[in-house]
């Protein structure tokens, strides 16, 4: 198996982007991606794009191809693309796949993205499209949505924890400080903990701003053999670590609901695999698409222990220059979730971190940096750890 | 990069299989390729699966957990699964993936399946999801259909070749010849060249019984490295070739409409990677959705030359016991063309064939076989070449 490593990266603007498409997105992101490599679209072997359900928010399936050509490289070069999707999860597994096919020798130079284009139906719509996320049949028949399963999941943990409404608010809170220096943040403001408390109720105990929003964007990154990659670039970015893990699709098939097993599995699969220990991690960007979930992801990764998550981030412990730096991007909550495309910019994050690139938001010091991206309740799982140097 | 194997295959029953789900059928077929492995499914490290529009067709996307999680394989071993789509190329997708993730050395035995569950939804809403494989933007929402798009190809190779009604209709005819004799086929009757042409009209010049028809069904195999098949069957069956190519997603921007530049491509990385030409092909799975296809198929993938692939198929060539067997298993046309599933159940009647399993329908003294899978009207292909035996 070869190693790997990140040569390029970029992400688009993240919001509601009204006047782009889907395809228009994904190609900025892909020629960002090759322009920060320093290579020629002509270079690429092979493509895969992270996109959970182009199906039903733009009528449009097939997307590897479509996107391949509209990059231009379908037509003349005929370069293999692939559409990876596990919901929310679907970027993350799509860098995964870019990985796997680099590390079995078929290809040389690939390219990992990842888009969603959610606007363009209304916000019934994607509630019910996101739901397609859950078991249609045992969860979103019954009516269940994302933000009610995670609620109850936020609940029983401030019953079995002592987690408080204050903690989970903190990490919006947390997230919005750090995504205000985030150029490509769709929201970039200060929020207050009351703020957050007071906002409009969603589903108990969350209020909107627990919720990541509903939003557009793109983001790619390229992927070469570790022993290319100084022909690129003098700040390769290594795949130190890169697993997958899967749950029961419903909650209530879990043998706990606090607790996210594929988290667990992969967390753990990923350390081994890097030789690495939780505090060896300078900086995590973690799947917040709740409040409940970035509390669960640092708990579940080992970065603190269980039902210590609440009380760590109102410390100030997951903040830049705390313990360990969470969501440095500002994480799903400000920079916004485009469900497709949240997996492979939190490996741009990484990148950017790891290469001391990150503005006014960067963390001191990065030498590893971790991703966890999740689909549904934590049916799926992708972890990846991030370094600047190779190892052995 | 490891060499690969496939050491177990199943496929459901195809048709209007009204009382079963789409997790039922998948699961049916996990089980099957399982247990034809002689292996336990905990043994399992990684699976992907190949599915198009679980979104539309049944409201579930992240079908990869969903699957893991009903094949009892996500809450106690947390075993990865992917899903992966390419509209009707997603089960070839879905096995390259495997392929990779085994060269790869990441995993050791992964199962590869495809899926789709049809019949849910109605005739139009089957035809507008079908559509999302095409270019929304550019063809769909023009009224494009796929009937419509592959007429054109039909019409413009009859003018420029002199291909005629009646070798169109002689494919259809060949194939059900074929599907007769494989039980899992979803027509298996025999039809003539009369009733092709005079049935149900649907865009000039194909009626009804040119098209693949709409069908749920699932199909699995399990992938090993080649190294280790021999532990688990003394027939196994090696990946001599697996390659992908896209072309334009939009038929209008082709070079030529009547080739298939995805099929030219992949075909032609699929001779190199296993150094084969196409005399050394004993039997070919290709992607016969539509007549007009399959002599595409034959043509593009270089088995006969362009333009006389309508006259081999009335001559009998393509027939068993002709120059090569194209579709022995009855094809899209006969078996019916569950789009995720139907590029797992071409590899699948690939192992039986070799393995001397097939029935009936047995081709003789099958050394090497080829499976032709294609999305959209040609903007994913993926070919595979399959042996007895491991090459160098």
């Amino acid at each position: 198996m070869r190693d790997v490593a990140i040569v390029g990266a970029y992400t688009t603007k993240f919001g509601e982007l009204w006047e782009r498409s889907l395809r228009d997105m994904v190609v900025e992101a892909g020629i960002g991606s090759i322009e920060d490599a320093g290579i020629d679209g002509k270079d690429i072997d092979a493509m895969y794009i992270g996109n959970m359900s182009g199906g039903r928010f733009i009528g449009q399936e097939h997307l590897g191809a479509l996107i391949a050509d509209y990059a231009g490289l379908a037509k003349e070069f005929h370069v293999p693309s692939t559409r990876v999707e596990a919901a929310c999860a679907s970027g993350g597994l799509a860098l995964r796949q870019a990985v796997m096919a680099v590390a079995s020798g078929y290809y040389d130079v690939v390219i990992a993205a990842g888009a969603e284009k959610m606007t363009d139906i209304d916000g019934s719509g994607v509630t019910d499209t996101l739901a397609a996320a859950a078991d249609r049949e045992w969860e979103g028949i019954m009516g269940a949505t994302f933000p009610g399963l995670y609620s109850m999941i936020a609940r029983l943990h401030m019953k079995q924890y002592g987690t408080t409404r204050e903690q989970l608010a903190d990490v919006a809170v947390k997230n919005h400080e750090n995504g205000i220096n985030n150029p490509i943040a769709q929201y970039r403001n200060k929020i207050t903990i009351d703020q957050v408390i007071n906002s409009t109720k969603v589903s108990e105990p969350f209020t909107i701003l627990d919720c990541s929003p509903v939003t557009d964007g793109a983001a790619s990154v390229i992927v070469v053999p570790a022993e290319d990659a100084r022909k690129y670039t003098d700040t390769p970015i290594y795949v130190r670590a890169s697993t997958q893990a899967s749950d029961t699709i419903s909650l209530h098939d879990r043998r706990d609901i606090t607790t996210l097993d594929a988290t667990v599995a992969a967390g753990r699969w990923a350390f081994e695999q890097a030789k690495l220990k939780p505090e060896d991690i300078d900086m995590v960007e973690v799947h917040d698409c709740f409040t409940i979930a970035e509390i669960c992801a640092i708990e579940d990764l080992g970065f603190f222990k269980k039902g210590d998550g609440g009380r760590a981030t109102l410390d100030g412990e997951t903040r830049i220059g705390g313990k360990i730096a969470v969501n440095p991007s500002g994480g799903l909550k400000s920079c916004g979730h485009p469900v497709g495309a949240t997996g492979i910019k939190q490996a741009c994050e990484a990148v950017y971190q790891l290469r001391g690139e990150a503005g006014k938001r960067q963390v001191d010091n990065v030498k590893y940096a971790m991703t966890h991206n999740v689909g549904g309740t934590g049916a799926t799982c992708a972890v990846h750890i991030f370094s600047t140097e190779r190892g052995q």
